[in-house]
C-alpha cells in the first residue's frame, strides 16, 4: 500500500474556534490542513486505525491502575451533518468495550425537571473510557435559543454553567473534544433528498429535520453566539468543514489521535512479580 | 479478492447443544463446520462484516418503528478464551449506535443484596439493539457452584429462574445466542504465559485468573450442568471451539448472521409521501 498522505497542519490548529471566528468565513467544502485528496483521506483513515485503537486501549488500561484520565468527544451539527457517521467509521475502530456512547435526544419528563446538565452528568465516561456525547448540553442553548424556549438571562446562565461543568471535568481528568460538523444548507438538501431516494434510508428522514431547516440562520447564530462564549482553552471548540465526508472523518480522527497522545498514556507497569508469576503459571 | 470460504455446516447447528452433551467430547482445536484454514477464516470475517452491520441497521431501523425485536448475545468462557476478542471484532463491526455492551464483574453491594436477576435485568437491551452480555446470570451458577457459594437447592431455584427470564425476554421480541468460549486448558496456560510476557499485556494479568485455573475440572462441571439445565429451545447454548481465535470470531459472527437473517428483518416504509415531501424539502 502507499504512504498515506498525512495532514499537512494539525487540525486541532486550523480548526481551533479563536477570538473573532464567525461561522459565515468558513466554507464547509474546505479541507484545511490537508491537501489530499478524497482517496488519501480514505486512506488516512483506516492507516490510522490501529494506533487509535492501541492509544484508546492504554487509556482503558490506566483506567484500570488508578488513573484519572478519560476522552470526552462532544459533537454538535445541524441535521444529516454526519455524526452518525463520525461514530461509525472513527469511534467504531475503537474497541466497544472502552467507548461510553451517549445520545442525547429530546429530554424525558423527567429530565425535564431536573436542570439541564442533570441527564448530561450522568453520562459522563468513567476513568479510562471514551465518552462520546451525540449531540449534548449544547442543544440547551442551540434549539432553546432559536425557538426562545430559554430567554437571555437563562442562556447567560447555561453558558457559565456548562464551562464550570467542563472545567471540572477537565480537573477530574478529563480531556474534552468538543466539535461542530459544519454543512452547507445546500449539502443539507441534497442529503435529505438522498434520504428521500433510497428506501432504506427513509427510516431516516424526519419531517422534524425540514422544519428545523426553515431556521437556518438563527441556529448559524445560535452556534456562533455558543462558540464565542464556551471555546475555552481547556474545552476549545473545533469547527470542522463536513460537505466532505472524507474530511470531517479524518479531521475528528486526527483530533482524537492528538488529544489521546497529549495524555503520555503508558502501559500499566506490573504490580506482581512476573518472573515469579511465570513458574507458577508453568507449573499449573 | 478470492471468494471467501463459507461454513460447509451451519455453526448454528453444529455447535449447538443438545441432549447428551459434555465437554470432554469436544476439541477445543476443532472448527466445525468449517474446512478453510486461517487465512479462510480471516478473509469469511472481513467479508461478512458489511452483511452483519447492515442487518443490525435494520434491527435499529424496525425498531424505530414499533418493533419489538432486539437480539442478545450472552458470552461466557474461562479466563482468556476470548471473550474480548469476539467483542472487539466481531462485534465491533456493528454500527457502535446499535449496540449496548454489559460486562458483569463481581457484583457491587447493592447488587448482592437483590436478587442475581436484578442487575441483568437492568441491562437487558432495547428495542433495536444488540446486547451483548460479556459474562452475565450465568456466572451465579457456575462460579458460584464452583466454589459452593450457593447450595444445591440455591443452585436449582437460579436454573429455573433462568429459564423463567429467558422465556420472558423471548416473548418480549428478544432473539438469545448463547456462546461458551470453549478452550481447552494447555491453551490457557499458553495464552497466560504470553500475557505475561507481553509488558503491553501485564495490565490484563490477574492473579485470580490462576486462582481460578486450579478449578478446571469443576468448572467444566459446572459448565455441563448448566448447559443440561438451561439449553432450551428458545434459547439453546453453543459450545464454540476457541483455541483458534480465528474460528471461534467466524463461528460467533455467523451465529449472529443467522440470528439476525431469522428475524425477517426489513427497512420500515416511509409513513410520509416521499414525493410530496420531496417538493417540500427542494423549495426548501
Amino acid at each position: 500500500m502507499a504512504e498515506a498522505v498525512e495532514f499537512s497542519k494539525s487540525p486541532a490548529e486550523v480548526l481551533r474556534v479563536g477570538s473573532g471566528f464567525s461561522l459565515e468565513n468558513v466554507d464547509p467544502a474546505s479541507t484545511p490542513g490537508y491537501r489530499g485528496v478524497k482517496a488519501d483521506g480514505q486512506g488516512l483513515l483506516v492507516a490510522q486505525d490501529a494506533r487509535l485503537k492501541e492509544l484508546q486501549e492504554k487509556l482503558f488500561a490506566e483506567g484500570k491502575f488508578g488513573s484519572t484520565k478519560r476522552l470526552l468527544l462532544i459533537l454538535q451539527a445541524m441535521d444529516t451533518a454526519g455524526k452518525g457517521g463520525i461514530v461509525s467509521h472513527v469511534v467504531g475502530a475503537m474497541d466497544p468495550q472502552g467507548v461510553q456512547l451517549s445520545a442525547f435526544k429530546a429530554p424525558s419528563d423527567e429530565e425535564k425537571s431536573h436542570d439541564f446538565l442533570w441527564r448530561i452528568e450522568k453520562q459522563v465516561p468513567d476513568v479510562g473510557m471514551v465518552g462520546v456525547f451525540d449531540r449534548s448540553h449544547y442543544e440547551d442553548v442551540l434549539i432553546h435559543r432559536v425557538h426562545a424556549w430559554a430567554d437571555a438571562d437563562e442562556l447567560e446562565r447555561r453558558y457559565a454553567a456548562i464551562n464550570d461543568f467542563e472545567a471540572r471535568l477537565a480537573e477530574q481528568g478529563t480531556t474534552i473534544v468538543k466539535v461542530m460538523l459544519n454543512i452547507s444548507q445546500d449539502e443539507q438538501k441534497k442529503r435529505l433528498l438522498a434520504r428521500l431516494d433510497d428506501p432504506s434510508k427513509h427510516w431516516k428522514y424526519s419531517r422534524t429535520d425540514l422544519a428545523e431547516r426553515a431556521f437556518w440562520p438563527d441556529y448559524m447564530d445560535a452556534y456562533n453566539t455558543a462558540f464565542g462564549k464556551t471555546s475555552t482553552d481547556i474545552a476549545p471548540w473545533h469547527v470542522v468543514p463536513a460537505n466532505r465526508k472524507w474530511y470531517a472523518r479524518i479531521a475528528v480522527q486526527q483530533l482524537l489521535l492528538d488529544a489521546l497522545e497529549g495524555m503520555s498514556l503508558e502501559w500499566p507497569k506490573a504490580d506482581f512479580d512476573v518472573a515469579a508469576e511465570r513458574a507458577l503459571v508453568q507449573a499449573s
